[in-house]
């Protein structure tokens, strides 16, 4: 059975873009069920979770052949036997592999300097004085972002895939600020893909144990 | 015929580490021939690149079957085909992704940030402020790479993969540095790594024609 770790809670910035929603996301998208392995932020550092994700995070993921871990790994390796995430050709399989490290490894370290500064270190001194660089340079590269998509409804062509999951989830951590709405096409681009049933269940269903450890524990949202 | 794209010069800071490097490794690994196509910098901007790379970076990739980008999306194109890279059976294969990710994804952000402070932004008034917390963040994250590679001699193993060459090319930017002393299985590993024929050709061929330009152009090092 496939298995993926998630946490029990978070605090409410971080409630609907844990990355596990990525791997959630992406089974629904295929059609695949699964369980998920809940842990608490404590167990981050057990033994047991180390063995898992040796940098104490979450996703975590197994199922009858693998174990593994890193978001983008686990898309991948479920898209791989998925047609509706990866088409069954070389050229398709080419640019989904392309746009899903374009997601992972351009688009995703500039947005999350920024989301950092403004979650975790907006009050601290240096924060004020690097921004400004830090937004110019995402606004960059949203501009060539935004001239790669062109017309396109996902950046594989007309047909979703696994790398749409990643740059999904990616430019969604702008979604505290406006930045998105002066690239329109990537703002319709992202609400298209929030509009997928499969999203949709994907973000319930990481939502579900975080809403039931609130219920039972009022001291969570007190804080 | 595959086919490389990468820069004609660049700057002595990066020479030995531009990203095409990981691209020549790759292929020198599968003993795969190749061409390599040398741009200008001034020809990041122009239409016919940014169609190749619509970042206007390098490296771009090229054979008879596909056009990609991004170097981490070309290396796994390359491994998937290659048993010198990538093992031929799911657990392996699972395993090599797994790593191939956690460099791009979870080593690489951080040492980016680190080496772009030092190199690109030291004089500015933010950086001294900012650089202590990216340094303990590192240092955590080092500490638990180094754990994770346990007493093995690659990431996956006995077996050398395309995951090491993304892991020892993420490490190598650390090297203006002395950090990566102060985890000693680590710094083995990336010299193990350095030591292989496949990453001295490929090292080789990337700084040949730098070399060639400065010769041609003395105005380039006088600068
Ligand atoms: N590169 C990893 C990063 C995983 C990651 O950042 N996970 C976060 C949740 S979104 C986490 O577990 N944070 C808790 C922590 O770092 O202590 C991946 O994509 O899987
Ligand atoms: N995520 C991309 C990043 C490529 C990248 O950073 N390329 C650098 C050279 S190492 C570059 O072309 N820099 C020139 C520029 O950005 O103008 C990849 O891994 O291919």
């Amino acid at each position: 059975m496939r298995q993926v770790t998630a946490f029990k809670w978070v605090p409410p910035f971080a409630q609907g873009s844990v990355r596990d929603i990525r791997v959630r996301w992406a089974l629904e998208e295929a059609g695949l069920g699964y369980d998920d392995r809940l842990i608490d932020l404590d167990e981050r550092d057990s033994a047991a979770h180390r063995a898992r994700q040796p940098f104490g995070q979450v996703p975590a993921y197994r199922d009858g052949e693998v174990e593994m871990f890193e978001s983008g790994a686990i898309v991948l390796w479920i898209a791989q036997d998925s047609e509706a995430l990866m088409p069954d050709n070389a050229a398709g399989r080419a640019l989904v592999l392309t746009w899903l490290f374009a997601a992972m490894n351009t688009i995703e370290p500039v947005v999350a300097e920024l989301a950092g500064i403004d979650i975790f270190h907006a009050d601290e001194p240096w924060a004020p004085l690097r921004r400004p660089a830090v937004e110019a340079q995402l606004r960059k590269r949203l501009g060539e972002l935004q001239a790669a998509l062109g017309p396109r409804r996902w950046f594989t062509g007309d047909r979703f895939s696994a790398a749409d999951i990643l740059m999904v989830h990616v430019l969604r951590d702008l979604r505290h600020t406006d930045i998105l709405a002066d690239y329109p096409a990537l703002a319709d681009y992202v609400a298209r893909a929030e509009a997928r049933p499969a999203f949709r269940r994907a973000l319930a269903d990481q939502l579900k144990p975080f809403k039931a450890a609130e219920a039972a524990d009022p001291a969570l949202t007190a804080a």
